[in-house]
């Protein structure tokens, strides 16, 4: 096999705290229904699309997963060998972990609020340990190479994230094989930033909306032969939109 | 960790074809809703047991993958390692593959009916790989070590399992993992033959029931500490005189 080569990045669908409009992270919550019906369509895209993904990446947080399982259920290729790995998880959200996202916007004002979300290299305060919404203990996270983070900025996402990138789904690639990146709005920032060389400046303004597969045909080198296009364009835009405009009343 | 280990074994929820009482072997068919009743009920006797898998073990059907999704996500453990082989498959059905249970025993009578249901080594006539139901050209298939079968009887069930029982599962075993295995009524009568030292010709009476979990505990050696037991006993009773009379009117 040889290039060009095919990934398709998906970020999953809404989730019950998306639907409150609160801070998630690394916390475990669920789909929602809406998120379900976005999964189904993104199956249905990915199956329209003749792509055929040979291998699924995901995170290990559940609505990542969800999300993968029922695409790729939708599109018959459930029995797609499976790779999981934390280093796709979304940002950890430190401290503001479980916080309602206009409470926050009106306690910290504007500024502050967007340096949180959108700074390239200033996280949010940290989350202790023994805090309601601290990861510190769960077991998924036992032996993972440094320990489990305390907060996180998109700069720290691209730490973690690029090295798996490079000692694995590269090499996925590279062996001819269409990959299937199913995770979350940071860590599908984070690759985007590095696939399309964006500026630490610039990134601040990149919306990945959910459930709408973003296709990429890339070189032998892994860069990108033409902008990543999305299977829905018309939703996409419309997602993106919606995606900015979060905490905003 | 050490022994003893624990391993839990769950035979998928009934299928479109279970359902039509069609044989099925490795045609690709979904679950029912039934089966997804089962498989969600599969999930809550696994997170009512407290057992909490390490890793999860599935074929490459999807009625085994559906299953063990369910099941996962409803236990709170979607985020598991996964590793799919076609090794755990159902026995390939050869030349029955697609035929209706019912007719193909008044056709054939109840004892070459028997025979190919339940003889230990001999297999139905083989499947032609142009024929409408074969898997000779499924790309999940490619690169498999040996070719797809065109037919199998217990015997060859037990002769591609076994390896993989012994390079790979016992190895997360020893290593102190909870293992689940989501497969087949015949890939797991396979290993339970295997584990329980069944003879060839007593293996022909046991029946695994569907969606209820089978727990064994296990010594240094793989060998079982105690016969193994079901999550929800009554249940599996029920299920297992079910499958004894499957075809029969």
């Amino acid at each position: 096999m040889s290039e060009p080569y095919t990934l398709i990045l998906l970020r999953h669908g809404n989730s019950d705290w998306n639907q409150k409009n609160l801070f998630t992270g690394w916390v475990d919550v669920r789909l929602s229904e809406k998120g379900v019906r976005e999964a189904t369509r993104a199956g249905e895209l990915i199956a329209e699309s003749g792509l055929a993904p040979d291998v699924l990446y995901t995170s290990v947080l559940t609505r990542a997963i969800q999300t993968a399982n029922i695409a790729l259920d939708r599109a018959d290729r459930a029995w797609l060998p499976v790779k999981r790995s934390w280093r796709l998880n979304e940002r950890h959200y430190g401290a503001l972990q479980g916080k309602d996202k206009a409470q926050t916007l009106e306690e910290y004002g504007e500024e502050q609020f967007m340096t949180w979300r959108r700074s390239f290299d200033v996280p949010p305060p940290p989350l202790a340990a023994d805090a309601e919404y601290s990861q510190a203990n769960d077991e998924r996270y036992v032996g993972i190479d440094g320990t489990v983070p305390e907060t996180e900025c998109l700069k720290d996402v691209i730490d973690r994230f690029l090295p798996y990138w490079e000692s694995d789904i590269t090499v996925d690639l590279a062996a001819g094989k269409t990959v299937l990146v199913t995770a979350h709005g940071n860590s599908l920032r984070a690759l985007v930033k590095h696939l399309d060389g964006i500026s630490d400046d610039d990134i601040a303004g990149l919306n990945i909306p959910t459930g709408i597969p973003l296709v990429y045909t890339l070189d032998e080198n892994f860069a990108p032969l033409e902008p990543g296009r999305y299977l829905d364009p018309e939703a996409a835009a419309a997602g993106a939109a919606a995606v900015a405009s979060q905490g905003k009343k």
